[in-house]
């Protein structure tokens, strides 16, 4: 299964997919959503391209490298714009994106 | 986090959105590929639909219940093909397609 | 070519899909984020699954129906909601999510 | 209307992203399903980053330009691989990777 060498990296992203999107959602409830604005607009960034990418490898995607290139660099930018911000969700999310930012690097390189 | 509720379902679909992709990529690699042509186009349109369930539920969307009802629908059609063909990709793809197919109506009920 | 059936649901899709995108965007440098939240969060349900419902319907899906009466939902959905906004971002999408509902229940027939 | 900078690309985009998914499923109806194998993967992996692209487009992404570099080397291969074959589908969809493929490296230069 060529898809299996990739079996943490799937891991890493779905982890951070969830997160992104969780953030989202908690954003959007928050008290003040206008200061949460860029940090929803990135989440969705970031959930859609690390489940774009996911989906990438597992079907033996030709283009994984150049995929995992762009998706470190939406990565990186929302987890420092979540690390920005003291909600748990927000800090959570970019813990979640910094490591996926890394994996992503690695599988680009 | 409302999203924990639906964790074990966010797992089985990942679990056949990679199952679906794989058998995709297998597929396409077969000596008779005529054979699998339908399993090809079933593989795409249910690791598609269990990939977009999973944005879905872990974004809290207000249609997940709908969106579980045809997951549930398109799971059990490509089950249903991967399970005449022998390959071992088609078998475990049955097999995570049915799991998924059940996880789905529960969600759906 | 069996998707031309399906010609002009494909444009009204595409049209929504870019509303609701564009609405989206819009919500987000408005001043009062926190009245948009819902609008925000429907623009992205609404997008999506136009999105998704564009591409199923160009490769020939054999769960076009299904996909379109939730696709109807989800539009009608949005539709209510930026309907209560005067801005014109709003506005547009709220007409393009009416338009699309009803070519959507169309197709689900 | 920040997006509207972008509505021809967005046009080619569609234009692509339909035309590769009518090629997956008339290659999949082909006699010779093997000799389009690569042809079908690649169809889907340029009508997904297409499609992909669009919403981004739509959303006001701030990573088009990164994206739209990889969605022109998807659409090149996928062009490549079009070119090969006589099948009326297959030549409409090479011509239309072909100039998307421009209009994308346009777009990330």
């Amino acid at each position: 299964m060529p898809h299996k060498q990739h079996q943490e990296l799937l891991s890493v992203l779905h982890e951070c997919m969830e997160a992104c999107n969780h953030c989202f959602d908690a954003c959007l409830k928050e008290e003040d959503v206008k200061m949460m604005a860029e940090c929803i607009r990135l989440d969705r960034e970031c959930a859609d391209m690390c489940s774009y990418l996911e989906s990438a490898i597992s079907r033996n995607s030709p283009f994984v490298a150049q995929l995992a290139k762009v998706c470190a660099e939406i990565c990186e930018a929302c987890g420092n714009e979540c690390k920005k911000h003291d909600h748990e969700h927000c800090q959570k999310c970019a813990e979640a994106c910094m490591k996926c930012a890394e994996a992503c690097r690695n599988a680009a390189a």
